[in-house]
């Protein structure tokens, strides 16, 4: 069964795309450049498809719709907050107004050029509870889109919208790929990553890993700064 | 109110526009150069936003995800063909898959930047009849997407997807456009236009166009070849 699989490069889409290929599907990467300022994810996009050796397309995005989420504008992230200070804020400065919305749509053009039967989206229980967009009411609403928009839901074979991380919370999600043998040396999870591609290990998401990690009791071999 | 108006170039959603303005929405453009063989319909796009000073904004789309429709391959559009029989096709060569998805995402992530309160989107009856992403199905499904993705949404405002045009013939639209003095001669509707601009007189649209201005009696300005 083929599948489009929606990897930004960070840990949850990798695992997501770990369990993919070991439930026998037939992957097909695609990753979105929208100038967001983390755009080094890409390459990690790039070397788990590789890793996996599955396609990977690259789309470019014209970002001057987002307006001012601080994924892409010169304000910082924030940094050094608490897991418990992530969890509690209303929707965060790095929300991107319907961004997730265009990735799926993006995603149901690409099914229906390669007829794939499914598509993975990888919001994690926590983006569930922080970004509109990653929501169950939201899949559940983009799946109504899918079973209407294309020829592929005309003929009776519209995608399925899968979210399978959108009720693990990351602890769960790195204990997942740790038996799956995820390369997590390959994933950038960072907001401001180094030049050289570190993670700043400050962001809200290096935050996040860090804690899960640490609580999975798992080693992270992704580099730091 | 706030209103994004999707704006193709060509006489329908130009006189969609002319309607909305007279409705005194604030209206703001957004067309999409998406590799279209007929990209010289952008230029009517913006002579429309010019005509009613309104802001428009022009995003490019990748179009590498939107495979081998004949609005953006080589292949030839299909010609000389009469009303009835481009009305009773299957999904026609010109459907372009998921574009119209795309198309309204980014009208979502625009409608959050400019906190707009509708989205105007303008397919006619024979678009409804030919086009899987024309549809009221479509439609309402899109307005659940709508209703979920954005910071808009959360604050209970989210924007209203309206198709005015929707169970509207080419004739009836016509003669709205008449009543409404929309400069016809600006637009344009065909799939394949001469390097100048002008009608090629013999694809779908300009077929469909040349039979409605004639059933509705009314004199296209616009210039055929």
């Amino acid at each position: 069964m083929k599948a489009i699989v929606l990897i930004s490069g960070g840990l949850d889409s990798a695992v997501m795309l770990a369990q993919a290929i070991k439930d026998g599907k037939e992957c097909f990467g695609l990753s979105f450049d929208y100038g967001q300022r983390h755009r080094l994810e890409l390459r990690s996009a790039q070397a788990l498809c590789r890793h996996y050796n599955i396609p990977h397309r690259l789309i470019k995005l014209d970002a001057s719709i987002f307006g001012t989420s601080t994924l892409l504008s010169a304000i910082k992230v924030p940094k050094d907050r608490k897991p418990e200070e992530i969890a509690t804020q209303g929707i965060p400065s790095t929300y991107v107004p319907a961004r997730n919305t265009i990735f799926l749509a993006y995603a149901l053009g690409h099914a229906e050029l390669v007829q794939a039967e499914e598509i993975y989206y990888g919001p994690n229980a926590l983006d569930f509870h922080l970004y509109p967009d990653c929501r169950s009411a939201f899949v559940s609403a983009f799946q109504e889109v899918a079973n209407t928009a294309t020829a592929q839901a005309v003929n009776g074979h519209p995608p399925k919208i899968m979210a399978p991380l959108i009720h693990m919370n990351k602890q769960e999600i790195i204990k997942r790929g740790e038996e799956l043998n995820v390369p997590f040396k390959l994933t950038l999870s960072c907001y401001d990553p180094t030049p050289l591609g570190y993670h700043c290990s400050a962001c809200d998401a290096c935050s996040l890993r860090k804690d899960g990690f640490a609580t999975a009791g798992v080693q992270d071999a992704a580099l730091f700064n």
